[in-house]
């Protein structure tokens, strides 16, 4: 169900001719009735942020954090697109509001795809209309608009949560360009919820932070990043602490969905970092390790060279004594004191050949902990990104 | 020439049992006479550097920056090998000393290869003294020792540069896991220009930064890194500016060799950044945008995708206005205001299809400028660094 599950919300998944071939490139999610509700939204970080980004960062300022639905599109970014770009965005918006019976400040936009190409305004609005006529409360609505915000992701990527007597749902794209303070992936979560602007704020707050925003794929961030969360109230207020919970599970549920559908990724990694002075410095340096070219190769390849592992610890710019540290992949310790640990090479080389690895790293410094979810680096993810034709 | 370009050095290159089936593992740089002479080095950042960074660190301070001589080995870093690893780096050290007639805190170490791997001191020890007897002052010499020295390096790296009345030479290795601040990159500079420990410590600083410092391969940083110069003063005080005008060529030299024979990259590209708040700041956005694997992909798939360049750049932690940002290839102008400025795509095309690349980022904010040198992403770096074996 995703983000239909939660009563009082529709979806549409079209065609509307950014892509070639008539491949769904166009999507809604709206309340049902084309009520505002409380929203709330977390962006990119990027200084170059992409025309839709800049206009649901106004819609939200305007509405007061109100808003009636979220418009999508894949194939094209709309980004470096200057005055073009944003009125192009406006017009969407525009567009989806008077299907909806909303203002347009009351919607919001996501666009995703290639960075830099005039977004063809001209053709898609004349599809706005149709595909939002299709928008229904149905399993199969909600899997149409997932479908249609997809670029290189090879599958969708839905979450549905039930808590005591709500639900939160979800649906999300990204397959690169993933990094810390998220990039290149879109999400819409939609819950029945009660919950305040203020609340919601919070809740999206804290649950970006172990799933999104710990997630790295490649290190890059991008032009369009966002996270958008709708709470119609339907089911009234829910039970202390239930709503953060469900959000953070399916925030969670959308990021390793990300990681196994990374572009051209054979492994996906959880990366520990323990041990550290504090949880920021291990966190920064799981993630110091899970950018790192050659660690990445060295999953691709199913080799426990720690060598690089203590290499990348010792330049992530936190506190560190080579000495104390002990790192272990799937639980077995391969370098211990700094040094090399014997080990059983089988068990080793038996966890190196599954899909999900983890490798472990313990500081010995202090009580700060951190993880990072990553993949391998292989001939994969060269053949997606070396062209864009 | 290189390293015995300068009156006053002798070199050496041969097996010494590290690397299989008997390649050049064993590099030996001295004074002719085994005179302690004036002697500076950098060395990696890294938190966790080797036993030989350790120990040269050690023996420069203990012999007031004199030394007689450099011992260098390839295939193994010696590095996470904890006491062991550092009592055989000193051992090296005292061997050489020995055969040189210095005491062992005049001798300086060098070592490259893979990290967390005992050092097999045992069997190296019993070669020092033959390799040490090869040394001469000879081309074929130098060339030996170059050799000796490589990693995955094709080929070897060495430089000469005459000044009046003096010369600069150098040799050096690096293919991979190279970043700002030097990584697993060694070199070893000599000089017979007559210079006191002070100026020669401040021509190295400032050689370094726009040499091997804005090189980024791979944006690791090694545990190993270190450069070495050693002054005989034999052909007495250069004129002034002519000694840190020779260091600089010197390094620049090597940092191309470097660059070019980078570990299977097939494009060798200068990215400038011009129009930044700060040169500190052009730097930094130049290195976000060497080190971004998105565009590394683009350079090996020939594609000027100026779009991710923007993104990277919005990501850098500098200052930005994507309205100002102008992007070119080759001199051929494809992004304008922010946005994609129409222009000759065959000329871009042509220019894809070349080795060396050339991007050029102007932000439109100040006066800063900064360049760094890197190379595209492709199969051969993974086949490369796969695996270890």
């Amino acid at each position: 169900m995703s983000v239909t599950g939660p009563a009082g919300f529709v979806a549409a998944g079209g065609a509307a001719g950014i892509k070639a071939g008539g491949a769904p490139d166009l999507a809604i999610v709206a309340t049902a009735d084309g009520r505002p509700v409380p929203a709330v939204g977390v962006f990119t970080t990027n200084l170059a942020p992409a025309a839709p980004v800049l206009v649901s960062r106004e819609h939200l300022a305007a509405s007061g954090g109100l808003a009636a639905g979220v418009v999508l599109t894949s194939g094209n970014a709309n980004a470096a697109n200057g005055a073009a770009g944003k009125a192009a965005a406006l017009q969407l918006c525009e567009l989806v509001a008077e299907e909806l019976g909303a203002v347009p400040e009351q919607v919001l936009v996501c666009q995703t795809g290639l960075i830099g190409v005039p977004f063809p305004i001209e053709v898609v609005s004349k599809s706005v209309g149709r595909v939002a006529g299709t928008r229904g409360p149905d399993e199969s609505d909600a899997s149409a608009a997932a479908h249609a915000i997809l670029t290189t992701d090879t599958v969708a990527k839905q979450a549905l949560v039930a808590g005591p007597g709500f639900s939160v749902g979800a649906m999300a794209k990204g397959a690169a360009m993933l990094a810390p303070d998220m990039a290149t992936m879109l999400a819409v979560v939609t819950t029945d919820a009660q919950v305040g602007p203020a609340d919601l704020r919070a809740a999206l707050v804290d649950a970006v932070g172990p799933s999104f925003n710990s997630l790295c794929i490649d290190g890059c961030t991008s032009t369009n990043d966002t996270v958008l969360v709708l709470a119609s109230g339907l089911a009234g207020p829910p039970p202390a602490g239930c709503f953060e919970d469900a959000l953070g599970e399916v925030c969670a549920s959308l990021a390793l969905q990300m990681a196994e559908d990374a572009e051209g990724a054979t492994k996906v990694v959880r990366i520990v970092v323990s041990g550290a002075a504090t949880d920021g410095e291990a966190h920064r340096a799981a993630r110091k390790v899970a950018e790192s070219q050659l660690v990445k190769c060295s999953f691709n390849g199913e080799d426990p060279y720690w060598g690089r592992v203590l290499s990348e610890l010792g330049t992530a710019g936190v506190a560190l004594n080579p000495d104390l540290v002990r790192i272990s992949y799937g639980g077995v310790t391969v370098c211990e004191g700094g040094i090399a640990a014997g080990h059983d090479e089988h068990a080793v080389r038996v966890h190196m050949a599954g899909r999900h690895l983890e490798l472990r790293c313990e500081l010995g410094l202090g009580e700060g902990s951190g993880a990072v979810v990553t993949t391998d680096l292989g001939y994969g993810y060269i053949d997606e990104n070396r062209t864009t034709s």
